[in-house]
């Protein structure tokens, strides 16, 4: 058993604490990505809010509610039977989150907190308390991770353990130094859980310079089988159509499968 | 704290059934690895017997015990404070299994049974009880994998969290396809796990045919960064100088830690 689902990872152009630009552009891309037939839309980590805060009071300035009416501009233009995860700095009352919303045309299934923080994320986030999220959606069993979450091998694996069909990963990975001709590296561990655990993963990173942060670009969509079947065409959409398999079934024919072949008593 | 280790993976000319030829020509490598400086010399998996077997009587001819006195040809060659890692199938009375020897100079100091099978092993082997296991050895903390092992990524994860200072994995990589530019996929996995746990892993892959299955030729010495430090030259020998940093110490200053960042509540 196996269906098709065509995804779209995109990256917009993110300002800094421009709240209602962001909104606006990200709002955009997930038109343009359902004209181009995607039914699972990701944008990346925080692009409601950019993500280089100088202190706790200006990520506290930028953060909004889940309950907050501009969340309207972005379900109202999300097709029927599609899915858009889209991160976003969470106003939790005393907490501020960094969250990922999962939204659906008019409404909102979840929303998943990140809980491995990167560099001084920490001084600006509560930490969440789930190492990834799955939600059942119109298109399936979306996991959901963010960003540092996926380099942590557990959570990829924990997502694909408990049903995912596919995981949707918004990121903004700072440029880090790499060997010519290789991916960034947290494109490689993303390449690596996804083979390791059949999980295809839709990855939508930042690009360009925030405040002297250069990102990496890494938006990119993964097979199940942990090749890269889309990367950013020059409108920045990465759009491909993944073959979900059923996630009760990881075998590999004859003898193999990626899961029953798992040795738990020995972890 | 850091330290450099000079390593060698080899894959010398294997030939199914050949014990004695094998031994000696595995002989000839450790003893050529040690002129080339590396401490911890590592071959592949079933390198004194070949892996194609046609089935468990084949298998059960070509197995050796630990005392088998042809050991001695192996330990003879390796140089005072240097390991060696060599892949044989065990005979150990009623059972049978794919194993990695531990050896120094005249000495043995463990024996690792592989515990994740692949293909049709399950028939010609027993199954391990031990997901890797970690070695104290003159060099270090040997941790030693064998192949499909290595492709669940709680194996490389729990022998770090164990404390390797290094991982040692012989393999025999059938060759599968890839997209053009990429990695062998079980690269990708060791790479994406050595970067993850900061754990450098080297690994003898076979090259060439058995049997009508060809090889990856993957061997290779991948740094704690997840980095390829170095591939086999024209005599198959991948030589490299590994930074070991202290296992006890994952920090990525000035906020993170590869270990101290887990949530294995959330896991």
């Amino acid at each position: 058993m196996s269906a098709l689902l065509a995804v779209a990872a995109v990256s917009p152009e993110i300002i800094l604490g421009d709240t209602a630009g962001n909104i606006a552009r990200c709002a955009a891309s997930i038109a343009e990505a359902s004209l181009r037939g995607a039914r699972l839309i990701v944008l990346p980590e925080l692009a409601l809010s950019g993500y280089v805060f100088h202190d706790a009071a200006e990520a506290r300035a930028a953060a909004i509610t889940r309950s907050d009416p501009v969340w309207q501009r972005l379900t109202d233009v999300i097709p029927e039977g599609a899915v858009a995860v889209v991160g976003y700095a969470e106003d939790a009352g005393e907490a501020i989150y960094n969250s990922a919303a999962v939204l659906t045309h008019g409404g909102r299934i979840g929303d998943y907190r990140k809980s491995h923080l990167w560099g001084a994320e920490s001084s600006l986030f509560s930490v969440g308390d789930s190492a990834g999220s799955v939600y059942d959606t119109p298109i399936g069993r979306v996991g959901v991770a963010v960003c540092y979450d996926n380099e942590f091998p557990e959570v990829p694996r924990r997502l694909a353990l408990a049903g995912a069909d596919v995981l949707a990963l918004p990121v903004n990975w700072p440029l880090v130094d790499r060997p010519e001709g290789e991916h960034p590296p947290e494109t490689i561990q993303a390449m690596a859980a996804a083979r390791s655990s059949r999980l295809p993963t839709v990855i939508a990173d930042r690009a360009g310079l925030e405040r002297g942060v250069e990102w990496t670009g890494g938006t990119a969509v993964i097979d199940g089988h942990g090749w890269i079947a889309a990367l950013p065409d020059r409108d920045g959409f990465a759009v491909a159509r993944l073959t979900l398999s059923d996630p009760g079934d990881k075998s590999i024919p004859p003898f193999n499968d990626l899961f029953r072949d798992r040795r738990p008593e020995l972890y």
